[in-house]
């Protein structure tokens, strides 16, 4: 077993000595306004140990990370259905593009492009009786913490400012891919996107895809299979056009938000978290990459 | 310890009855003559069992398998330098597809879409003294077995019909990546793809991937990071615009090639191989791909 | 000087024997209740004279036609600054494509697909007091009728399926390119596309263009040099993707509208409309191209 | 009628004085040692006068311009069978594209794209019995002028670097658009390309497409209706991605070409030539567009 605390420190010293923290998002004041010298790893191991450096308590937007609770919500309600609707592909293409989606007739190349999770929005608010409220539970449930919340400010910039998200839920309503009225599912998304996390609660929340489909409370929400499935795609999409590179360079399933987080995990071994809001190019966590990336090479743990 | 040959066996029975066996690819002659109730798997385990159904020691053409073993090459020839050409990111795309080499100026998405496996080729071409040669002999090294060779005629019959492949090579001349001739380049590379193995064979061959850089003979060949980084391009890129859905119903890492073999490994664990002629519509093996989906369905065994 | 009305006379027998009519368009039910067997073509030449065959009295929705006249109220508001905001180039696409949008940062290709119609109607809606009725009374005043209206069950219906507009619109508003809310700038366009004209109101509207601005009223609307660019983009945009047919087969500038109709000049000689529902794959009026190539074929009168 | 010489000697002024003349193209070395102050304008009028200022009689590589004679010498040989080959839209993208040619499973979108003028070269090598003789002397009989040569250095330069040529012929063939081996029918090729003319010489030898059909010897080359054809998609897709541009300033069919000289007419009226080595962005004669459009302008002779 290697020292999981001194490996995070050494990544920690090396992170805050970095000259380029990369460029925080500035597309809603409630994100502009973070301080990019933040910085966290938690880190919670399959036999119940957790370690952390840094800013592991503070609270985070975790944005697109929020794509994957959603999926696993959608899979335990309707199950391999959801898979009419979205296709499993890598895209190959930045997050947000249509292109994408006029080639392949509406139908989303995976889950976690923004079209994507606009049509397993759909399927949530058709589903749940109260979706917002429903999903928070969920979320809460997952981790056994009922202090998890949304950023109604949060949520409301991006309502105000969210034109690509219009355009690609009314481009998905133009195929039928959209089952509900663009508003009310556009609505749940800027919420379910809104949601604040520390990484703390980051490794608790997803918890279950290093754990066979079993929360930290020990309830089972996902098969087996369906977490396995779960976790190719985030391997294969979880970091837009970065994810080749991501998979290349760390090896482990995850998902990044543009808020700086992201996460990881080794099914069976643990879950790893970080936040750092500064984003490299392509809109993931600069350092927060950098960072899992010399855990894996340090620790030589990863799914290859 | 699963039953590894009485699921094996399981796999076969079913295989054999199936209905739709694809479509056996038609493009060159030897291809197409082959008969498409082929079928076989072989196991080896990195405990050193093997265990194999159906015709497991029939050659048949390896063809864009091979591209796995020109990387491998590249990389321990002229080490991390191979990604100054060469992207690592899914294309999204089919594997013969130009569009997107221009989109990137000549850069190849990853190594195993056609245009990318061509700058590999010339990196060999560069970079080993009598190529052909030189690389069969590294491929006999790997799994100790002198036997494996080339199908002369395979390889004129692609040179004298692959026009995509010589559009590809021409246009990454123009955007100058590409050092050599482009008949010189491509003759190596038709020559690379015509390698014919058997299923026994090619689990040998890929024991190095399984086995953290070191081949059947007990020689280091690829640094472990080495090893992982082509693992995760196995996942992310290995099976064309499928690539996605394999990792999602099969979860390994692994290579098809249009011969309908297709291999995969988990690491530490075990290589297995599969050869059924008949194709799906991207161009994989039909059979291969769902006896691949029940193994590890049946004996849990993925990355995920 | 041909016999135009006998030309008109044969051309019309001809399309009335016509086994293939098109396919009228069905996406709201006020184009899809129309009967395909409607057909009409009316002249107006430079010297006074009309010709007429059909129901050249009977009223369409023009719809995309409307383009052009939005385009030239646009131009005599604020001039060449029309230009900072669309592009002058023909798409190669289908009109309501978006990845081009993409591909060029939120800048149309023309004004006459979608996505730069509403660019021009965001102008109008920004630069005229009541837009609506400043349009209308706009359009009115070229042809000296005031009987010209709205159809205000089309325009609605449009409003209510509209998703693919919705989905542009927002494009262009996530790239700063539409200065007003989407929604009014929406309402604005569907009014606009769903005013009706006979062929024979059409002739007269478009008098203009093959007048070097001036009305039929005798009021200069528009300089000979922003004619002659209309009458370009006209011919190098006005048919979607089949633009380049339409000026090889036919060899005038014109405009179809996915309700049937078609308006073709030439320049100081005549103004040509034609309708007839049923559309062939591209959008545009069978049996209209049909006939407008007769016409040209029959007459010799083209602008090549 | 407007003192044509008078207008062109003031045209040339302006040009001469021009700070920005463009950049030269560099390819091949005989194009990239051209002094970028030539300068030259000729036009020839319907009824037989000319006029010139400038070099208009210094030799120059047609280069792309020889597509416009390529698909007329093939038109007359095989007539509209051509375009069960070509389309004729307008590509909306670089002349040397190759993405649009895999969207349209090898049919090139218009003659004038590469793709296309080799599919027409591919046409007169299948139909000619001495391929280059034979187009040499075809363009010799339409201007009268046995002096018109291939410049052979120019041909062997763009052989041994036009990789993106060598490109697009295997791509046809691969799409089973190209006849002939891909090496002959690009020998021809690069040899019609590297045809020299004058501007002088260049308006004689367009003057069949501004009389009809017939050329200055009076003999017919093309119906009417052809001609009609030839023009439409000179307009549509002469200049590239620059088509709408040319079209909305100019207002004239036309060509250009990489050596810098454009060629363009009015049907019953003129042959105007330019020539300015300097090209814009998007590889068109920087002086020879703006002087066309001072030309068309001033004199308001345009086809709108």
């Amino acid at each position: 077993m290697p020292d999981f605390q001194a490996i995070l420190e050494s990544i920690y010293q090396d992170a805050k000595q970095a000259s380029d923290k990369g460029i925080v998002a500035t597309y809603i004041p409630e994100l502009a306004h973070i301080d990019k010298n933040n910085f966290a790893i938690h880190l919670r191991t399959s036999n119940g140990k957790c370690y952390g450096v840094g800013d592991f308590n503070k609270l985070f937007s975790i944005q697109s990370i929020s794509k994957v609770l959603a999926l696993s919500k959608a899979i335990s309600l309707i199950g391999e259905s959801v898979w009419d609707r979205i296709d499993v592909e890598p895209s190959g293409h930045p997050f947000n593009q249509l292109a994408l989606l006029e080639i392949n007739n509406g139908i989303p190349r995976n889950p976690f492009i923004n079209s994507g999770a606009i049509v397993i929005a759909d399927i949530l608010v058709s589903n749940l009786e109260n979706p917002k409220e429903d999903f928070l539970n969920y979320v809460r449930e997952l981790s056994g913490d009922a202090s998890i919340n949304f950023n109604i400010d949060v949520a409301h910039s991006e309502q105000s400012t969210g034109f690509k998200n219009f355009a690609a839920a009314n481009l998905l309503k133009s195929y039928k891919n959209l089952n509900n009225p663009v508003d009310k599912v556009l609505d749940f998304y800027f919420y379910q996107c809104s949601i604040e996390m520390s990484c703390s609660q980051l490794s608790s929340v997803f918890y279950l895809f290093a754990n066979n489909g079993k929360c930290l409370q020990n309830k089972l929400h996902l098969t087996g299979s369906q977490v396995k499935r779960v976790n190719a795609l985030m391997l294969t999409c979880g970091f837009y056009d970065e994810a080749g590179e991501f998979a290349f360079e760390v090896g482990l399933p995850g998902k990044s938000g543009v808020g700086g987080g992201i996460v990881a995990l080794l099914p069976d071994h643990f879950v790893i978290s970080t936040w750092s809001p500064g984003l490299n190019v392509k809109g993931n966590s600069k350092l927060g990459m950098l960072a899992l990336e010399q855990f894996t090479t340090k620790t030589k743990l990863s799914i290859f």
